[in-house]
């Protein structure tokens, strides 16, 4: 299979974004329509504070129906209890009334500050006369969702007759559980609730679920997925073939433009006694800040490998039958750090993308985690995020 | 109780540090000796990449009994196989036959870069002569084992009669499990290896147990306690009051001095349904980069605390219930952000300490944890630290 190299929305679909005036500058409003009802299966944080947005969502998915997906950046309408709730019902109600369905078939997301209220009254005459801007590029629709994001970040694949279209928004405050920031994928097989909900379920678990920029579980994750049916019949298969590869290559989107990021750092445990502990210590490596440091200076501190592999102390680690890898360069063997050009190291270090490789050697389960380097454009990010 | 204005070693207590070739500049050797065997225990590192000093460390306290301690900077003797063993044990060797003792007395610790060999000659030559340095000033002995610490780390106190001391070092690799980094702890009071094993458990699991700089748990962990028994019997509920004391306060210098720290950042969760569950969501909220980020720029983006308490997933937590304070001031009640005085809350942020409560209302227990804040510095001393 193979992306297109232009992002397309599948038959049906459609999207736009535009500022309602909660930012100063660039959009803030958007706005994702399917020219008929669609099956649709989503996934949610399971942080304790869920936005308003998240609790509604929960409600409206029940059905397995949505027509369209409203959102808005700048505020995340959490911990601004009844009166949030409210103001995302008031938002789905508006969404609603300009694409000419009923509220309940619109999912809403909000990204940005927690616990400020929702300027409601600007969302509103926000989505008035959108639905005129709809066009069929997904770029152009998902600029309205960003928000640390340096890019918008959108990919489309065929499957057979039928199209995947996946857009996402997400640069900090990310390590998902259950579904990660807001990832929304668009096709135009014809599938059920139930089967979509297994089919998301299936690929968030190897894609979105290993992501981590920051160790941070946003309060608005959701990731959903909507099919209207257009091109008929897909072959199951085939379609979470693609759909779990789209989610992949999604999830290495965002990690490499997490929050300051420079590298896409990935990490493969190999060998492990159990699928959750080889899940547990490729994230123990890509959530490791001095792994994450050591990338960002091509410093070919290697030791700090063994370290994050050691830290996960449940987990069956023997250092004798423990190998690891840098960009294919063997650089611990036997638990030792074996002798390695360090001139080489650094160049594989130094580039864009970073694979470090760990056998284990105890058993046969594996998995790959998805995060990136830590950098000063991070801090700088976050230590005025809410001022700026 | 309170601690000296400057530190004292007990009776009986001497040490030195001093330059043997392995840094370029500054002290890398360090000794310690009591003029009489010690009653001892030890906690150490849980990672499963323990350094050789370490697995000889384990060998050594089983016994009980310590006279002395030798310790170097610069290189940590981990993942150095065999040879490795064999240097720790050459090293203790070296210092045993230098303070005319046995090397089964000497406890071994080595700190630095890991997966490098211990240039064990420079060490052996530089032992030799050293008990002439010995001096009672604690703060002369601690020098030889700081790494990127910018300060030497050494407290006493007096329980009765008896006087305890803490010399440690840490700056950067600490979420401790089963001690932390390089912690020292020197009595005259007579107390026998088992109650000093039971006394150190105790004070570890509320001060170097709930400490965390950056997640990342060292290889090197070590915590001793000796007890030359010099000052007699001493009450033993005053000397676990004040052994904790000490560890919490020698807990705080360490936060403090985390690397790249301007803060210390110490959070209390009281409320909670459990003692483990206080504990973790107490950690949750020292270790998020976005708490951290959020203190380091004195960015009232109080939301993350939220955040950071509804991550633990398997903690029962209820927003309606959970109220959060911030140096005493009230910034969340009932789950939801309240209005406050941003200028007031900045100016609370922007103290050396950062005090962050959160009441969960769902339970009576409680924990404290301790950290610092995420800076630049902490990228920059971490991107090249192999390499500086």
């Amino acid at each position: 299979m193979s992306f297109h190299d232009r992002p397309v929305f599948p038959r049906g679909f459609r999207g736009a974004s535009r500022n309602c005036g909660l930012k100063t500058t660039g959009k803030d409003l958007a706005l994702f329509v399917s020219d008929v009802d669609c099956a649709a299966a989503a996934l949610f944080t399971r942080n304790h504070f869920p936005g308003a947005p998240i609790i509604l969502g929960r409600e409206t998915i029940r059905a397995g129906r949505l027509r369209a997906i409203a959102a808005n950046s700048k505020c995340s309408n959490v911990a601004t209890g009844e009166r949030g709730l409210d103001n995302a019902r008031r938002m789905a109600a508006a969404a609603a009334a300009e694409v000419g369905t009923t509220p309940d078939r619109v999912l809403v997301s909000s990204t940005g500050v927690i616990g400020v209220q929702l300027p409601i009254e600007k969302i509103e005459r926000g989505f008035v006369g959108m639905t005129a801007d709809l066009t069929s590029d997904p770029l152009a629709g998902v600029e309205g969702i960003m928000t640390t994001d340096t890019k918008p970040k959108a990919l489309s694949a065929s499957v057979g007759d039928c199209t995947i279209t996946w857009l996402a928004k997400g640069s900090g405050m990310i390590e998902p559980n259950m579904a990660t920031m807001l990832v929304y994928v668009f096709t135009d097989a014809a599938l059920g609730a139930s089967q979509l909900d297994r089919l998301l379920r299936d690929a968030v678990h190897v894609s979105f679920h290993m992501l981590s920029v920051d160790t941070d579980t946003s309060t608005s994750d959701t990731c959903v997925i909507l099919a209207n049916g257009h091109a008929g019949a897909v072959d199951q298969a085939d379609f979470a073939r693609v759909l779990t590869a789209g989610c992949v290559r999604m999830t290495e989107m965002l990690a490499r433009d997490g929050e300051g990021a420079q590298h896409l750092l990935r990490a493969t445990v190999r060998g492990a006694a159990t699928e959750r502990e080889a899940r547990q210590i490729a994230k123990s490596l890509v959530n490791s800040p001095l792994v994450k440091t050591m990338v960002h200076g091509a410093d070919p501190n290697v030791g700090r490998v063994l370290m994050a592999v050691g830290k996960c102390f449940d987990c069956t680690v023997r250092a004798e039958t423990t190998d690891a890898w840098i960009n294919g360069h063997s650089v611990v063997r036997g638990g030792l750090r074996i002798d390695f050009d360090e001139t080489v190291l650094r160049s594989a270090l130094a580039a864009e993308t970073v694979d470090i490789g760990v056998a284990l050697g105890v058993g046969d389960a594996s998995a790959t985690a998805y995060g990136c380097d830590l950098t000063a454009g991070y801090i700088q990010e976050n230590a005025a995020y809410y001022s700026s």
